[in-house]
């Protein structure tokens, strides 16, 4: 009685494995209406759901789509996944990387909402890349060259879509407990043996406080191990953007040029994709320690076997392989401008949310679900924290469309950083492992 | 915006009177989703609402539709509200009584659902008897005779009938402030400037505890104070059912007999319709003392012109009035039978749910709202707790529309009472007033 098991969250009571499945499973068939299932979340969100509550309802949620059978691929396999911020391609190296490591890798991902940006809207800016590959077609591509980067299908977790809808027009997204299972349950269903969890902290980070992190990666990791995968999480800084860019194209002329032998790169960025690979290396026991598998994947990435790995995950997802070599191929944008430095100091911040917002406004992302992204827009930051910058050096440079695009996000982005006499620490890029 | 305004509750703020207008008026136009209002419903019932805001949802609410304008109706105008009870035909008594001691009531009652009867169900029991009236007739009747039992009519606070149903659905009816500002709102409709409220206390009324009906009683006076009316609560005994009768027919019959000098009658019944008219006429300016306005209620019954009143209310309303002097017009049973003690002693307690749910399940009220209701069922209460039985003396009289009702109901009512050797003081009626 659906009625009962709404009251009994209510007030404060701890939900069975069945009751929570007469909720979820009948709002996916439609025998339970939206209005009872937004009282029953708002009850969540208030009295919290415990871990054994958790992990069900997780379980349910994969239990009501399909799942990826990754029984004929070569292990180990793995998965990753980030909780979101600005400039974070990461997974555009890291799954190169790890394939041409050993591992499996059949990688979904989602698109960009909001002031983070989606891995599969920047695959999209390579001109031809396919996202949309059905389950058979990832674990073939998985079997043949270690990896896939596709988008979720629509009968992956479509408890997770329907509730996610439901959350987003109610309140009650930010509850850790259904955050965490929406993010796990995706995984789940992603069939990986070995999850490795990329918890962002910060300014520019769903989750803002290390405490409100801590308690993500510790709710995400008991549900990963409570159904049986190895499973990692990691805290990292999201107190400035990733890397050096910000923008679909621009971010994957990024990871493309981290994944390059002795192209230029951000040494920041470079360092947190070898040590989250490291992790994800050693989690899944392809090296004895987390210090071997950075120097394993070091050397994939400094012989070039990490970058034909790319080529090979463009070319078999219909994407052109020669912008791996010619990164000029991708959608540039035709009015590109600095941002200068008003006085020489050691740069303090860069807001990442006015970095982020500045370039939404101009395309880069979706403030509505129907909105349409520009490929070719976006902001380089080219300087860390910590860094000494002279007075009239550029610090951004904007990609826009139009001059009044140009002009507005220059306006702007004078107010996202700050300078200081005083020199700064750089800020570490890890910060916990759980 | 919606969102945020569901957020601020879900967070524990204080809603502005602007706030509430936009999701309860929005929701009535209906262009706020009725998920969006329950995930706000239950964030009010988790978060509470504070005195401000419980007035402004309830102003709100009367706001949404019709209201009664008594300003033609000869003063002092006075209604009241019982928050219902087993056996309780108080209102049919009160009305006649109250309009025969001079003062205007336009009552306008609810049908009854789950244990509790309603006032408009027991009246449509009366042959002929019209309980949909429009306001002006209301008004005119009232007008003319002093007072008027109607039904609350479509347009009278539309926002409490959408928000009760929804609530009814989300398990978010238990909320004092709720629950106050949907019997206040109906009452602030109808227009009257003194409120006599009676909050009923016990197994057998919605509060069963005195410090859950304190509450209530409080939440509901403050309101009442708020909008400018001159408002009073007591807290009175439903600990057993209320009078000798549970049933429609068998409740007007009881009522007739009350308002009628030297009929038979349940002396405790009697005295507390004298005490609620003595606060009432108190309340209302017409009595300088409560003590004063119960001696002026009992010479109106003495002398039968609180009978008369009744006999013109029925007419008024296109009643059979001979049923005034020949309750045997109302609507019969075939099938009766009693329920004797098994030893004797004192009757130590009569349970009101057991007795109201058995004479539900013949048909006596409703489990759903579309069951339709057999006036003519009902349970004799005939000894209240306190008093001495004798084994083998009738305790109920069951009035069965088949042979298998009476004999289940006989089965049932044979757990509903307790004797003891021991002498068992009378419950007192009225238990605190506010």
């Amino acid at each position: 009685m659906i009625l009962e098991i709404i009251a009994k969250k209510r007030d404060g009571g701890v939900l069975t494995r069945d009751e929570i499945a007469q909720i979820v499973l009948g709002y996916v068939r439609g025998e339970v209406p939206d209005y009872q299932v937004a009282a029953w979340l708002m009850a969540c969100y208030l009295r919290g759901l415990n871990a054994a509550e958790t992990l069900a309802l997780t379980q349910i949620m994969v239990e009501s789509g399909d799942q990826l059978d990754l029984s004929s691929v070569p292990p180990p396999t793995l998965d990753k996944h980030s909780t979101g911020g600005v400039g974070d391609k990461t997974s555009l190296v890291l799954v190169p990387l790890l394939a041409a490591s050993g591992c499996s890798i059949a990688k979904m991902s989602g698109r960009g909402l909001g002031f983070t940006g989606g891995t599969i809207d920047k695959l999209e800016s390579i001109p031809g890349f396919r996202t949309a590959l059905d389950l058979e077609t990832m674990v073939a591509q998985v079997c043949r060259i270690g990896c896939c980067l596709a988008g979720q299908t629509e009968r992956l977790v479509p408890a997770d879509k329907k509730l996610y809808a439901l959350r987003d027009a109610t309140a009650t997204v930010e509850s850790v407990p259904l955050i965490a299972s929406s993010i796990m349950s995706k995984k789940l269903a992603g069939g990986a043996h070995s999850i490795l969890l990329d918890v962002k902290v910060g300014a520019g980070a769903f989750m803002q406080t290390i405490e409100r992190a801590r308690a993500l990666a510790s709710t995400l990791t008991a549900i990963g191990r409570g159904a049986g995968r190895q499973t990692r999480a990691v805290l990292t800084d999201m107190s400035q953007p990733l890397g050096r860019t910000v923008g679909n194209a621009l971010e994957v002329r990024e990871a493309i040029e981290t994944l390059t032998p002795h192209a230029p790169h951000s040494p920041r960025f470079r360092t947190f994709c070898l040590q989250l690979a490291g992790e994800a290396l050693h989690l899944c026991g392809v090296a004895p320690t987390v210090e071997a598998g950075i120097e394993q994947a070091r050397q994939r990435l400094d012989s070039g076997e990490a970058l034909q790995k790319f080529r090979q995950l463009v070319e078999a997802q219909g994407g052109d392989p020669q912008v791996v070599d010619h990164p000029q191929r991708l959608p540039s944008a035709p009015h590109i401008g600095d941002v200068r430095a008003r006085e020489s100091g050691y740069l303090a911040a860069v807001a990442p949310r006015l970095v982020a917002y500045t370039a939404l406004r101009m395309g880069a992302g979706r403030q509505k679900k129907e909105d349409t992204i520009d490929p070719a827009v976006g902001i380089e930051v080219l300087h860390s924290v910590g860094e000494w910058v002279e007075a009239g050096e550029p610090l951004f440079r904007v990609h826009a469309r139009t001059v009044e695009q140009l002009a507005h996000a220059q306006n702007e982005l004078e107010n996202a950083y700050e300078t200081t006499p005083e020199p700064v620490p750089p800020v570490p890029i890890i910060l916990e492992r759980l």
